[in-house]
């Protein structure tokens, strides 16, 4: 049995956190041992919201910087296909060709898309943005992906693909696998300053490429139960930032389970239980530096993974968009046009 | 002053007919003296509501019929270039960059697209139908075209034609002519059973390829007056579908308001009136016979045709596309990749 085709990725947003880490890249790491990988870097999704000249000018460090961070979060560059959607013209030729298959009421019905546009300011949806999950079925098709792991905003989109995969296939044979949701654990994790969701956009965040310094300065500034005013008053554990970092983070359960406890009964100060997390913290990102060390130290190994992944992805979506459209009957069309004016030709010059 | 580029053009339904001549056909013929001329074979934009393996089936033998009218109908190929859409993907890549640019209710707001759904059929509007305006925007900006003659349908979608390509010059330089819409003077034309408008499926049409003989056949099988049951019963010219004909393809203008008034009162038959209107149409018809016969006779010119054209506007289109995606710094930013991946292997090489 052949290994089946994942694919995942992101928008290029940069630096990569915590947040990112425990939603998908920890889920990422562990199912791309399983699976032949393409890892896409969405700058044409980025475009539905963000369209500016300078957030265009930011991909290429973007980039850069996101795939650095999978990279020293343990994805193995040999078992990885990262690509750039924008330099592949083909996927915009597929999306063209699917945005067919799929009605408008039906992708009203996804239920992140306004939260999309409200998010990104817009008072008016795009319709590229409407179309998101038609271009995310682009990506998905173009490789012939057979798995993709979803959250909960992902599962919907996903299902978009797998309706036009079917309506596709139905009507002009089967040329597409019909991709596989898998369902991922992925919690959100709060902020730094107690939010419910830690993002780049509120400065909230720890990340991936944090030096030991920089993870205890901001854990030290965390928020945390805010009628504590003295360690020795009772605190409230539920909901307190600091101990949701210490239940994802810190393995050492007995010392976590102790330090609750003592919280709770005030008998321990915020600083002691900040210190813990600040050292259970740096354990866990200890070895994503080394290997970021040894990477970044391999001065454009990244650039060389992009380019090397982007042609041989462009190569793959050449094929598929071949098929598609000989499938579609679109080839058939324009070769039959090509054939009469060739054998026209070839009889007029006989003649002669 | 050099001269400007006009796009037109139809999706391939097949054979033109009376409809098609007076409705956008003549306005065609006479403007494209004055212009670069673009004629699109838009088969893309065909997909958004016919889409099925047959509809696609029939795109070539519709295209070549669609030419060929167009040629016999006195357009001069040296001054046209047609092309057929589908064979050009590059439009595709750029409907997909554009689709940023316009929102979803500014699209909800063009009169057609509903009416196109109902007619096709569509119980919920594709998402691609939606799009229908920014497809156009695609094909117009593709070759930059400069002129777009219009009727009252079409001007609604060359509105937001212009609206998206001044937005994408403001966001990333002056890359497209924001196009100016030429108001034709579209009347439709009434169908042979006396229905609003000619079309195929209600079988009412006379085609600028019938022979003759069909015109004839069709001419005295009109709807005319119904409560005319004898030639000297006094009849009704308004709204009487014979007469409509004569206004519009009848050059003696005396002799029809002769047969006007003897109509009015009662002393004409109807078919001395359908006798004069076979013999007006085939004196407008002998000449895109004549020319037809020409056309027909030199085997594989309409494909020759259409091959060249599509080469040669494949061309415009990459051209075009190039300069949209230096513009929007797509370009930039994969080669920003490529070459810091460039100068690592060349350094891995000199160094070792």
């Amino acid at each position: 049995m052949s290994v089946e085709r994942m694919l995942t990725g992101d928008r290029p947003t940069g630096k990569l956190h915590l947040g990112h880490y425990v939603g998908s890249i920890a889920n990422r790491v562990r199912l791309h041992q399983r699976y032949e990988s393409f890892f896409i870097i969405a700058d044409l999704h980025m475009l539905t919201t963000r369209n500016t000249r300078e957030d265009i000018e930011r991909v290429a460090g973007n980039a850069r910087d996101m795939v650095t961070d999978v990279l020293a979060a343990g994805v193995d560059p040999a078992r990885a296909t990262f690509y750039l959607q924008s330099a592949i013209p083909e996927v915009g030729d597929l999306n063209t060709l699917l945005q067919n298959l799929v009605t408008v009421p039906r992708l009203e019905r996804v239920p992140s898309l306004k939260d999309m546009a409200r998010d990104s300011g817009k008072e008016e949806m795009p319709y590229g943005l409407l179309g998101y999950p038609v271009l995310q079925a682009a990506d998905i098709l173009c490789v012939k992906g057979q798995v993709v792991p979803v959250g909960k905003d992902n599962a919907a989109h996903v299902e978009v693909t797998r309706e036009i995969a079917r309506r596709f296939n139905n009507l002009y044979g089967p040329v597409f696998p019909v991709p596989e949701l898998v369902a991922a654990d992925t919690p959100s994790l709060v902020g730094t300053d107690g939010a419910a969701k830690m993002s780049k956009s509120r400065g909230n965040t720890i990340l991936l490429s944090d030096d030991a310094a920089s993870v205890r300065r901001k854990v030290m500034g965390m928020y945390t139960d805010p009628n504590r005013v003295r360690a020795d008053v009772p605190g409230t554990v539920e909901g307190n930032p600091v101990f949701a970092y210490h239940d994802v983070f810190n393995p050492d359960r007995a010392r976590v389970d102790e330090l609750k406890e003592r919280y709770r009964a005030g008998r321990v100060g915020d600083v002691e239980v900040k210190e813990a997390l600040v050292e259970a913290l740096n354990r866990f990102l200890d070895p994503i530096r080394e290997r970021r060390a040894r990477i970044v130290a391999d001065r454009g190994l990244v650039d060389q993974l992009i380019v090397e992944g982007t042609e041989r992805t462009r190569r793959e979506v050449r094929q598929t968009v071949t098929e598609v459209r000989r499938a579609m009957g679109l080839t058939g069309a324009y070769t039959q046009v090509r054939r009469r004016a060739e054998r026209a030709r070839k009889a007029a010059t006989s003649s002669a």
